[in-house]
């Protein structure tokens, strides 16, 4: 191993962070974050023109001054081997033939910029092109979210075909983001596969959107080198070495060998404000009914990855706590909830929940369903009702376990990582009192830029691969969270219950009709 | 109308409170309240000797204590042509032949005790009963209350056999205290009929508990004389004049004509810690389907009455803000909930409440049902639970306005009394905004005890039947809330909501799983 460096970036939805890692030790030598100079764009341009509703854009010059700060602040002077990416997807922008992002061009055209993740307003088109249906839609339970790229391709051909004719290229900003520093358009498989249904073998799907293929390349696994950092992004970090770096990859995936979550069997559950569960698996199958999607080389090469998810999680805790604060002091409500839940046994607050606060993502795939409270009675307390909001998230969780595995795949290890990992250990111990397995909660910091830097290690061949990649720079070590055999009875009885109210097609409908805006 | 007064006397759980009114004016010229000497006893005898769980005892001379201090109080130097009484049921106790409580006789033994309404423990006599069936609960649904009379003597016979053969009498509290006062034991249509289902030209049920039939006597429809004010109760008080003495009315039906309830197609709501409706009726009807019971010539001479009931009421409000407090003052909490839920539209807060925090009394008969709460997102607020559970109330009401309509019974009018009535003019609102008819809320002051005044009136003969009755001493102002069209509009989807998901035999069988205490 020669002395030297790996740089991990996490692109985020509000900021990028980075961190600088010892390729010999492992250990985090540097971290720098750099807030986007526009943030998220979902009421006005830069130039204060109004956007509509449910708009949500960014600018693409503002990766590249994070990129630029980040690693001037951790990489100038040092020895880089290599730099990996993570970031949030699918947020495509439109882009000139050299690289040049449109909204640089057309700066007064909202649909110049880049439609970030969470931009709302391509449902319609999304609800056409699932509605014509098609084979590309298989392995991802038939559905194409608003979300994702073709939807937000769609939008654009049908609302700015100008702009939409003047687009070399539509790509993921993190695909973009490596182009830019590498001089070299080499697009991610990660990306290509979940957000624009791309399989290796068949290509892009065709014949969804007017002119959008040519503005695609092919991808290529994750782990793969896009190319070394450029010159003029040398001059202007200061950093020295190969500095090799790998193509991007999703920032929810980019996480995984950071956790050591690098073989078949393995469930990465990262639990923040909503939940994102990927299972890896060595063979093909069908997807599993309710599950989101599945596909090959998109999270680590050569394995297939399930993705699934609840759509609230700890929204709803901090819905509950914020809505019904026992506190004085809003910083202890957590903490009081958490230790009068912690006396409470298995049963004994009389309640189930639905935790559908913000729909059902999995297995449902209904954002319009609502949460539900049942068993409530003149002795239910506070506490009673805000640990039946943890056991909840639980038992959804355990639905989405249980649905993987009727698809076949073998689970074998449970990892939670993510804030509520580390500040809910009752959560944890509810975990594993519910599904009836092992919890293991990494213990490291800045994993998902870990993650990248394990990814750029790989792609500069500093380690062979992503098992030593693991072992290098990863967690190595886990905190366990043990089922309590007793508790797990008394779960059982209440699992049992979440299944028949949530399979329960008369209570979702009336979700719906209460739901539904009055006339 | 010759010059004097007439005494209404309402026996409650906890206190007797009585007024002397004017037979002239109809003014409340005194009144005077006084509490038990006991209470309720459910932990001990006066002794101090343990009572098993669910137990609630009283003692007897705690009322004759009681009376004689208000009718001294209000009475003393008055010329009284009629005295009314109300009292709880069934609240039995065993007597001998001359009138004297068998707890004076055998003080250690709490069987000799008066078996207060809200005594528990006769469950699995009342379950026996039931299971043996009979014609005798036609009127009743089926199903013996563990509260009634029969049970509570079932459970005398054979838990203490010994006291049950000296018992001479099995009496309610009410017949008892009127026999005290006028020296005959002359029994009320009103108990015998709601709580020891008595058939005019029947009788009482056979062969349910053994030697039962010969420790009672057959009842006269409410209205009646039992006799006059007795020489020692007069020179103890110091009432003057004829002081004829009504037979006894349950608590809550005695209110009836003091709200101008005299009629059939009047519906009395009694809006408490539970709700009790009461509708009167001209012609024997099948039960509706889900009523509790009806019986002819117990609340009103002539008329049929249907009761029907919600097991938690105010109840139910006084959990959410005593659970969730609003205000840093707790005596505004209800002001300032029921201001911020004001503010919202019909199905604004997009909620919908099953009512059955204690159960659902009517029409399901189940008390180990519980509420439950769906519509629940990231946007609800506190405001909009409180309303949530108002408009579950609501619906409540009007499920049971419903169920009895269904029984062809006319119901032209509906009254609310009681606490809420007065004191939650929001609530009363929606009650005609969601049930699509006008609310008529009586404006009276101690309206039982001068309901109880008025069947003095009529038992004395000082008027010429209730409605003389109730036109000379009754309400004679109503305030009237009208229904708003619009949001009638929405409650209709709404209370369709309510009526499917109480209708769901699925969600009733996950409360009883949920409710079982886990082992």
């Amino acid at each position: 191993m020669k002395p030297g460096y790996l740089i991990g970036l996490d692109f985020g939805t509000l900021s990028a962070r980075g961190v600088l890692v010892c390729a010999i030790t492992g250990k985090i030598e540097a971290s720098h974050t750099h807030a986007y100079r526009h943030g998220v764009m979902n009421e006005a341009l830069p130039d204060g023109a109004k956007l509509p509703p449910l708009w949500a854009l960014q600018n693409a010059p503002d990766y590249t001054e994070a990129a630029e700060a980040i690693l001037g602040a951790v990489g100038r002077g040092k020895i880089v081997h290599g730099i990996g990416l993570g970031f949030t997807a699918s947020s495509p922008l439109p882009a000139r033939a050299d690289g040049a992002p449109l909204s640089v061009l057309y700066p007064d055209d909202p649909h110049a910029y880049v439609k970030l993740w969470k931009h709302q307003s391509a449902q319609a088109w999304a609800a056409r092109i699932n509605a014509a249906g098609g084979d590309f839609l298989r392995d991802f339970g038939g559905k194409l979210s608003a979300e994702w790229l073709l939807a937000k391709a769609a939008q654009i051909a049908d609302e700015a075909p100008t702009l939409w004719a003047a687009a070399d290229r539509f790509i993921e900003a993190g695909d973009w983001l490596v182009w830019q520093l590498t001089g070299q358009e080499v697009r991610s498989l990660g990306f290509a596969a979940y957000k624009a249904q791309f399989v290796p073998g068949v290509g892009y799907p065709q014949g969804i959107v007017p002119h959008l293929r040519e503005k695609l390349s092919d991808p290529v696994p994750v782990g793969r080198a896009a190319g070394a950092l450029t010159a003029a992004w040398r001059e202007r970090t200061g950093v020295l070495g190969s500095a090799i770096v790998a193509v991007a990859v999703i920032d929810s995936h980019v996480v995984m060998p950071a956790v050591g979550a690098i073989e078949p069997g393995v469930l990465v559950g990262a639990l923040g404000t909503s939940a994102a569960f990927l299972l890896l698996d060595d063979r093909a199958r069908p997807l599993p009914a309710g599950i989101e999607g599945v596909a090959k080389d998109g999270v680590l090469p050569g394995l297939w990855c399930y993705e699934a998810g609840q759509a609230a999680f700890g929204d709803t805790l901090d819905w509950f706590v914020r809505t019904f604060p026992k506190a004085s002091e809003p910083s202890q409500n957590f903490a009081e909830y958490n230790a009068a839940a912690a006396l409470l046994a298995p049963g004994q607050n009389q309640l189930v929940a639905l935790d559908w606060w913000n729909g059902c993502r999995v297995p449902l795939g209904d954002s319009s369903l609502s949460g539900l409270l049942v068993g409530l009675n003149l002795k239910t307390t506070a506490a009673g009702i805000y640990r039946a909001l943890l056991e909840s998230l639980c038992y959804g969780t355990r639905n989405i376990v249980e649905h993987l595995s009727a698809g076949g795949a073998p689970l074998d290890r449970i990892l939670l990582t993510s804030g509520l990992s580390q500040n809910n250990p009752l959560l944890m111990q509810l975990m594993a009192n519910v599904l009836g397995r092992d919890i293991l909660v990494p213990r490291i910091d800045h994993a998902t830029a870990v993650g990248a830097a394990i990814h750029g290690a790989v792609a500069a061949g500093v380690v062979d691969g992503y098992a030593e990649g693991a072992q290098r720079y990863g967690a190595t070590s886990f905190l366990k969270y043990e089922t309590d055999k007793t508790a797990l009875a008394a779960y059982e009885i209440l699992f049992k219950q979440y299944q028949i109210l949530s399979g329960d097609r008369s209570v979702r409908e009336s979700m719906h009709a209460i739901g539904a805006k009055p006339s």
